[in-house]
């Protein structure tokens, strides 16, 4: 498929950064860096710091320094005129949900493909939330969309969701029948200023607005079957509890799994380690080698040692690792930690528009 | 039954503390300090602190100042004959597993009744797992060893144990068959120096050795029917995975319960809020007046908030707090905190032996 | 003096608290739950929680429960109007800079006796800063201003200011010169909601807005003389540099001290732990017995162990620990731990209200 | 130079790692690996851990994965036999104090060239506390150490020295006379068990064994003039008070700085940013192609985010970052942030070791 291979050519997709200064907006930006398909032409932002170069109004916290290409670029505002004005074609949107609800659905009219991290959209009946290596053929779903208005949007899934539908796909196989979750996210899931010192030091917060819902209808929005332009939603019963944590980056998941028959340790075990999806066998710019990392030792996944984990190191914080696994019964239980702002938003948006270039739903500039 | 009481004599039993400069040795001298029925006469620990004052030698944390009678008290080494010597009656034990299993059976072949936090012998068929509001009538159980031995061990649960069975009590009646829990466990579980800041600071470590383990098998035992003088375990399924996180003081369980019929969130939490035991029946003096309190907040209980929570002021630390209760068909969640260095360890043990008075076990001195 | 003497005849002098919510609001409703001086009459705060039961507006996290006579009032908005029509003719506010500043010189129009958190009349040429025990002699300047206003203000010292003029007193009289302060200050100092959890996790910051020159400022005016009813800013370097922690309670400050003579350690450990104010002398209510409290230990003060230094239990928190004194030539360092919401701001407040009644200041109902 | 360029042929000198499971060991596996000077011929550790293979022994926390070279040696025991069976003639040593004091001279009588982090040998007469930028001329006594023992021992400063000397070198110019310095310390300093997780939850330790001691005499000792083949210590009063924060990695700095005339804060920033040393003009390696990095932002350096200052690459962490900069008349203030087992140990070593090769102090291979 050379037309739509731009490493062949050389030429790259014009891409934008909506909500470009914030947690989210700057893994976009530090995994765009350099990167082969899509090359950033436009960073908005709010009112605030749009005027400013990016590198002098963000403050960086995505490790090491802000890439030079776009530390230069001067910070537009959040507005469709201007992100059409600067001649991107592809949109990462990292928008807070009330701007995104606004603004997404007027650049979808105006054509573009919009890959957003926001959670208004993720409900509707032909937008996918994708998890490339999950369900891969939900693209199709915006197929409809770029039929009935110009242009498409595809959705990022919930943070915590991420990392759990990618446990629990290879699962399925096995007779997965009902999944309880209790989580223990991170204080960056709330944002750069999405909570307070005061209420998280040295604390738990039993809480996430609107997060156990989210988990479940996501994920079985997700696992769903695509039959005849529509989602099936997988029968599945998903029970979530969500709590924050005082740790930086990594939801760590504590998972109970009963499934319809007799399921042991290794066979569980293999299951996961050995799950590949399409990005995997398209060799997309952002795919982990290996989606889910087994550990053996008997106290990992952690967040400070794993939320990182993947390779290549275009992947870090890609793969999502699984550790602790148990078996008794038709019973299992283990831990897994998916990184909440590279595999639950940022990078996961990313992969899902390299599998959308790889599948013709982005064409290279004509 | 006033020869028992020792309020109305003005006698008190003597007592020592095995291990006194721990965490749960020091919550013993600050409970035991102008405790009605029991006055501290000996305190022991390991020969590096033997021979100091008390005063002197802790490293106290556990609120306020080093109460004076203790503070001015020698501190002796863990022996039998040390503990003899100095004429107590009744021992409040706080030592690690190895001395406990040495000095603990020793202790009470000399006639003496042993309230020990230790874990090693709460599998022995005849020693009690004690929590006296769950199960005060497995107290029986140390008759027994009165008469095989002389003197009698009863048995602290485990930290996270104690809370979750006094959530799950009250709700046996409505017919719950499973439980299914994750723990958000406070450092000070692991003991004063038994974990490392740099392995726990920004994260969870999701393992705690044997943990699982014991909140499974404990909680079966405590929640067992005592019948021709031995426990039957309880019919229950309860699935544990413990984690840590950095938090000071409180163990946060998050709860999926599935009970064998339709079970509505108001029923749940009256049955929780209207609980009480033999301990508030007989006004024990470390007895909360209320060992279940339901919080009506979206977003409680919280270690840095609850984990104090129990009246009167003698009573803080005892009662669990339970909040977000849920329910949905036959199944139910909610998230339950529970103090382990006080509820979890020295103030469920002395609770026991305030109980162990009452009911003739401990007699006042002749 | 009977006739000021609140406790001698039961009377208590009605006190309105202005921003009831806040970290500070709640302090002074703690310290004044069964007050012999004052009674509570009026709560304020923000339109938000205006209308509404304190009980239930407040996220209450002084410890213990909300009190129960602070519980059940209405809270109102903070306007002058309200203040007055409840009543009150004493205030402790602990309103916002900006809310400060338009409505204390109001309320001190009209009569009343403000003790006040805010900032933004500290400079004040006839506003006292007050210390109690440092600084008692400056409350004449209130007089002034009852003679031009009605009313009085007196002002709050900033947080650090407070700890750290009260180690700098009593090294007056050995002849010290300059001190350079390092401050470890709490999350706490920077009210509820004003820190980012993201910012301060595992970090520190080296900069609190305006906090170093405040230090300098008002040490300088504190510690200064009175003379024909105007301070006279006291002659002594005061260098300071200010940093934040992730510590709940507690300013830290590591202090080097020049001198203008050879020093030692036990003279200066001997003036610290012998100082004594007005306070003690008139046993006022909240006065810790002993100000400064000098500890032994080779690493002490901490937050976590000293914050709430202080006896009785009423003046928990308005001790100031002092550590590791060194001395050297003329030079000497030490560290001093601060408790930052009770004696550096809402316990300060009350210790100067406490005195002023004394002294004839705030008059007793006719 | 082409004899002692090992770029130039691709010979690599042997190289040992001691006490290599440890955080400061990792430090020098991660840095070492791919390195152009040196190659890894052996590891050694304690008995616990010699015999496994590295990538299993070690709980890697240096970030990314165990370098796939190191992974797979197996660890020795710290003997000098079994380092001297290896080949190594470069031995880097991150040994505990009372293993280096016994193994290190041993080596050295063997002809070896060490380049340790351990703190025995720093006062030596013929040792050179090394830190490249400030004092490479020092690297002349270990030649008198090869002459007398054939092989040579170059200590590496204490890690909060390393960072304060850098800062310190380029302002001696300025008449600097007098230091006073607050240390904000992480936790990794303390190695990976050295610290209980209680101690430090949201504390502060204003105590560090020792460290107020070394951070002085090792200040003096490598800012000192070497002359007639010892070391004249510099005439500056350093003033140092050292604190432990619950932060992972990163010493932070609060200093003042008298000079002997007025300074202004442009003129020290300029001499800070435009500092160089010879590591930089020889273009070694390790070498930060600017040891300091003045920030311009009002809140900066910060942990969390400046620990790993340094550019390129391989020189993360080697970089010393300073902000906040006042002055006035001739007293300054400012921060400084360095990389505590960076800049603070393994890399200040190896930048040594390439320093020590490129003068002709390790010779290549024959």
């Amino acid at each position: 498929m050379p037309s739509s291979d731009s490493r062949a050519t050389g030429h790259r997709v014009k891409a934008a950064v909506l909500g470009c200064t914030g947690l989210v907006g700057q893994q976009f930006i530090r995994m765009l860096d350099g990167h082969p398909d899509f090359e950033i032409v436009t960073l908005t932002s709010s009112p605030r710091s749009a005027g400013h170069c990016y590198g002098q109004a963000v403050s960086w916290s995505a490790g090491g320094d802000v890439p030079h290409s776009a530390g230069k670029l001067e910070i537009q505002r959040s507005e469709p005129e201007a992100v059409e004005a600067g001649g991107a074609r592809v949109v990462f949107s990292a928008l807070p949900r009330e701007a995104a609800d606004r603004i997404e659905p007027e650049l979808r009219r105006r054509g573009l493909s919009i890959f957003s991290n926001a959670s208004c959209r993720r409900l509707d009946k032909d937008v996918p939330v994708l998890v490339p290596e999950v369900n891969p053929d939900h693209l199709e779903l915006a197929r409809g969309q770029a039929a009935a208005f110009g242009g498409t949007i595809v959705a990022n899934s919930n943070c915590s969701t991420a990392g759990l539908v990618l446990v629990l796909k290879p699962l399925l196989g096995l007779g997965l029948e009902s999944v309880t979750v209790s989580t223990f996210q991170a204080i960056s899931g709330a944002g750069r200023r999405g909570l307070a010192a005061l209420d998280i030091a040295a604390n738990v917060i039993p809480f996430i607005r609107d997060e156990e819902e989210k988990m479940s209808r996501e994920s079985l929005k997700i696992l769903g079957r695509l039959e005849a332009g529509r989602v099936e939603a997988a029968a599945l019963e998903v029970n979530a509890s969500c709590g924050r944590v005082p740790v930086t980056d990594g939801h760590l998941l504590s998972l109970r799994l009963d499934f319809s028959r007799i399921v042991d340790k290794e066979t569980i075990e293999r299951a996961l380690a050995e799950f590949r999806g399409l990005p995997q066998e398209l060799s997309l710019p952002s795919a982990p080698e290996q989606p889910l990392i087994v550990r053996a030792e008997e106290d990992r996944p952690q967040p400070v040692l794993d939320a990182l984990a993947g390779r290549p190191e275009k992947a870090r914080g890609m793969a999502v690792s699984v550790g602790r696994v148990r078996a008794k019964g038709s019973t299992a239980n283990c831990w897994a930690l998916v990184h909440n702002t590279i595999r639950g938003a940022a990078g996961n948006c990313l992969l899902a528009a390299e599998l959308a270039l790889r599948q013709g739903l982005i064409h290279r500039e004509d």
